[in-house]
Order: C-alpha cells, then structure tokens, then sequence
C-alpha cells in the first residue's frame, strides 16, 4: 500500500450510510417521554439526528472532544491578515496553556481538547497540551502555485484521521471540529469557491478583521490563486493541494474518521465549512453525520452552510474560530441527548397522557 | 410592617440601577483578550451586560440555579389544556426524582435546581427535593372572578422572593426560571393581552398541544376573563391577582429579588415572560438584568419579548416550560462569562496584536 490514495479510499469506503432505523426509533422514543409530543424541537431532532449516525436508538453523549487543528500559510504574507503569521504558534501555545478561547470552552461544556500541529511554520516548543504531526512547515503562497503537493495532502489527510483514531481509543460520543491558521480563511475561500463555483468575491470576507483594501486585495488574491492552479471540484484532493492548507485536508481527514466510527461531528465556521465541503464531496455518505455548530458573521459561511444543506444551532456573530462555535454547540448538542436519555417517559414516571378529546 | 404591599415596595427598591461602568470595563476586558476584536459577537456583550448588571467587570457564572415555580389553575377545568389538571403535581414529582426535562437540563449546564410548590391543587408528597410554600390549593377560574384575591397575589410574590433569598444566602451567579402548572398558558396570554393592550387572539397560542376547536375556546376564556375582571396595566399587582397565576405572581417576586441582588435573570418562554412584564412594570430598573433564553414557539412569546426589548439566544421552537429553554441558555451565558474570566489577554499571553497598517 504505497499509494498515498488508497488509505483515503479505505476512510471514505468505512463511513456507514445513516441509520434510518434506529432514527426512526428516537422518535417512538420522544413521543414518550414526560413532554408534550414535539415541544423540544430542535432538541428532539438533534436526537433523532444522532441515533441515526450512531446506530444507536438511545446514544451517550457525554465524552465530548474538540479537535483543534492549526497549521500556517503561505500566502498570509500576501497581506490577506490582520495579524501576522506568527500568532498561529501563539495561539496554540495559549490552547495548550489552557487559556485561549476553544480550550476555555472545552472545559465550559465538558469536552476534552486534542490540539494538533499539521504544520505551524516554526514548531511549537513541544509539551502535553499539542499533538505533533507536522507535513511541512506551513504551505507555499497559493498566488504563486499551489499550496502542497498532492503527497502532502494525502498526508495531512491522513494526519486528522490517525488524531481521531487515537481519541475514539480513549472513548468519544461527539466531536466539534476547530482550526488556527493566519491566512486560512483565504485559503479556504478559494476551496469554497472552487467546490462550490461560486465567483471569490461571492465567498471572500473580512477574516479576523481586515480594512476595505485588504478585502480587496483578499478577492484579488483569492481568483489569482484559482487562476494559477487550475483546480477542479471532481478532484477535490486536487482542490486541497492547490488552493488548501494542511489544517483544512487534517479535518477533512478527522471527518472521515469520525465517520467510520459513527461519531456525529458538530462543525465551527467557515474554514471548518470549506473542509466540509471537500469531505462530503469525497464522501457523501458523511452528509447527515454533520451538525451545524453556528453561523459565522464570515459571508461565505452562510452558501456553505446550505450547500450542505445544514442550518445552524446558534447565530451570534462569532468569528473567532479555533472552534469556538462548535464548542458552544457541543453544550446544546450534549443537553438533547441529555434530554433523550434522562427523562422519564409516561408509563415510568405515572404521568397521565394528553386528555383524549 | 402588616402591609403586604410594602414588602413588594422594599423588593421594588431594592433593585438597583444597571452599572454603565462596570460594563465598560468589561468592554475593555474583551478588547484586549487574544481574539480579534468582536470575534465572539453576543457571547461578548452577554459578558458585558452581565458586568452592568453584577458591578463586576469580571462577573463569576459558574454558580448557577434553575428556579421552578410550581401551581395549578382554577381555568384548566375549562377545556383549554391538552392535559389534564393532575400532571401539574405529577411533573412537580419528576423533576424533584430528577427525571423531568429541567431536572435532566440542570445537571447538563451544572445548574442546581429549585423547585417551589406555591400553590399546587393536591399537595405533592413532601420530599426533599421540593419546597412547600404553598398560598392556597390553585387560583380559582378567572373566567368566573378573580384568580385570587390581592392579598394572595402579594404572598406570592414574596414567596418567590424569599426562595430566591435563600439560594443567595448559598451563592448564586445566575438564575435561570421555570414553571409548570397546567392551565398556565391560558393566565400567562390574559396578563400579557392587558399588559401589552393586545387582543386575546393575538397573544394565545396551542401551549402544551391544543387542537382547533381547543384554540378558539382558549381564546373565548381569555377574552372573557379580561371581561368578567375588570383589570388595569397601571397596577400590575391587580392583573396578577384578577388573571394572573400563583407561580406566575412567584416569578415576578424572584426576578425583583434576584435584582436586588444584582444577580442575572435567565427568562425561559411565554410564561415566565408574562411574569417578566408584570416585573418590569413594577420595577422599570429590572429591564436590562433580564436575558431572553429562548423563543418559544408561543405565538404571544415574540410579542412579550419585543415588549421587554429583549433577544433570545436559542430558537428551537421549544414550548415545553419547566424552564427547558432558559436551562439550555443558562450554559450559553456561562460560556460567556467563562470566557470572559478565563480567557489570557494579549499582553499575558505574549501573542502579538493585530499588524498597524
């Protein structure tokens, strides 16, 4: 098994289609529990949602993770950024330190933080809080060819597969997925617009807060980028490897993986949305496996969020990344199951049933 | 002291003024956490208005409570329920066993529970997990008089008022509220109809799963009760005592308390809501210590919420009660407020600021 593509093909060949039957009996399942039929909404639907990816009509909830993955980019010296590519190893350095915004949630909603480093430009001095798996040290500009080699892509792939196999090891009921990278909602507004052929300006936002010529020269970076690797969305590896960054192919990855083992995956915003993009392209199998974590405030969260056909549990304006939607959502998620394993139902808890009329 | 309405005067003074410049530490607190700045949208001005609201521009929130209010009314005999008047006692049970849905919420937002039975039909079995204060044995139909008399309404009020006394006396950083009581939707549409000067039609909606025919003579009931009391939004006790509920009456004495304690009020859906008008037109300073947890799939929940000028965090389409929603949102602040304090800043954390251009 020297080629690099056929682990890919045995990660999107091992996601189970979703169980109907076991979705189906969730639903027998709410309409006895100690509540109005349907006065949860959402929240039953996320239960049902979850028992049909996991197979299980009654599934846990609680062995929450959130994986973190960060890696830095060429092309955030292009002037795309806000901030200056050095701060991706300084958040993770935070991450692992416990006091940057995704590991302060992790603790808030009960879940456990995996942070991994795909490929930060320097290394980040080695420790407990982060999981070394380094590509390369970051991309090449995607403005001047494309960001990896194919090898490369397989690689990072196959990075974010082998950190979940490790976690599903320790035992995992949900996973939110995160990303740090300056430069990557470049990157993947140029996946984005490439998987979903929609024009760079349709897609390109503000980032983690850019001025209106950066936002320009972004759009300009973004269609130069797809006119010099000439990417084509029926190879999304190829798209991954053009235009893409090494954390966006480690998600993908983690997907596949999270798949495979019937872990439903609660996403974050947009740069976890365009990996989204490239794993359910691979692998459509994995669609009803997603959760919707929130709307970003980046526009072009929203066209991926509905190719997807997903909508969001929160809508606050966040733009932070690192998964911090997800991880809030990972709370609500974690409360329907809660909510669907712990309530009594009539017959348990003797209470009468709706008066018949 | 035998006047009942001077207690209601002291909670009323109580309340202080929100603190403009606690908050704005508080904004500047967010301004120099490692994110960009903005990039986690609401959860950022949750933390600032819960700054205003404690004095504390770095508020606590990890001492969280579920208050519940429990009662029955005297209207459930008049068909406007799906359920019969008994599951008000039986739902009272399973949340004091742990297995009612705010029961199985609060363990999942590490929120204590407070169940307060003020005036239930048939007493439930005394337990631990239950606190009896009762007022009478449910109001009375407000389609044929006043629910209760004014002095019951102001004994309600101080019931939920003093409950809320104790759990500050055992530390309390958040309160979310709740309530169940069959018939309880059918007195929350009457008082919100004459606090906001609404017709019936526009306010009642299905409350635990009503049918057509249902609908209209829920929307007759109202109408007529607004008739048959006479009552006046300019004093709001009189609208408790004419339509009003005991737990409904409760709630607006635990949100006064809560304020003078300078301590956050979590609303859960239509009820509660109507409790917070009444609360509100009592003591205007209470407004902007209220969040809206959710929107309620209620009809009347939206207007009630524009009212108050308030946002939900969580649209679900739930209707369930029990404080459901507002228990889901409860983790929601305390991510905030855990971000808020637990977050490095960037001069803590050694990670550079955004690049001048």
């Amino acid at each position: 098994m020297n080629d690099p593509g056929a682990r890919l093909q045995d990660l999107i060949a091992a996601v189970p289609p979703f169980d109907p039957s076991a979705a189906e009996r969730a639903c027998e399942r709410q309409a006895v529990l100690i509540k109005p039929p349907g006065s949860l909404g959402r929240l039953e639907e996320l239960a049902v949602q979850v028992a049909g990816v996991t197979g299980d009509a009654v599934p846990r909830g609680d062995r929450r993770w959130l994986a973190v993955f960060a890696a830095d980019h060429g092309v955030a010296q292009e002037g795309v950024s806000a901030y200056p590519a050095t701060v991706t190893a300084q958040i993770v350095a935070a991450l692992a330190r416990g006091d940057a915004a995704a590991a302060v949630l992790a603790r808030s909603v009960g879940a456990r933080l995996l942070v991994v480093d795909v490929g930060i430009a320097s290394p980040v001095a080695p420790g407990p809080g982060v999981r070394s798996c380094r590509v390369r040290p970051g991309t090449a500009s995607i403005l001047h060819g494309p960001a990896m080699t194919r090898e490369e892509a397989f690689a990072a792939v196959a990075v974010g597969a082998d950190a979940i196999a490790e976690v599903v090891g320790e035992g995992i009921d949900l996973l939110a997925l995160g990303e740090v990278g300056i430069g990557n909602t470049t990157a993947a507004s140029a996946v984005a617009a490439a998987m979903l052929g929609l024009p760079p300006a349709a897609v390109v936002g503000r980032g983690t807060g850019i001025d209106d010529a950066a936002l320009v020269r972004k759009v300009d970076v973004v269609r130069n980028a797809l006119r010099v690797n000439a990417v084509d969305r029926a190879d999304p590896v190829g798209v991954l490897a053009g235009v893409g960054g090494l954390e966006i192919a480690a998600m993908a990855g983690a997907m596949l993986r999270a798949g495979g083992q019937r872990v439903p995956v609660v996403l974050d915003g947009f740069v976890v949305g365009a990996a989204a993009l490239v794993a359910v392209a691979l692998c459509p199998n994995l669609r009803p496996f997603l959760i919707a974590g929130h709307q970003s405030s980046e526009p072009g969260h929203a066209k991926v969020l509905a190719a997807l056909g997903l909508s969001p549990l929160l809508d606050y304006g966040m733009r932070l990344g690192e998964g911090s939607g997800a991880a809030v959502a990972l709370g609500v998620v974690g409360a329907a199951l809660d909510l669907h394993r712990g309530m009594a139902t009539f017959a348990e808890a003797g209470v009468d049933d709706a008066t018949p009329r």
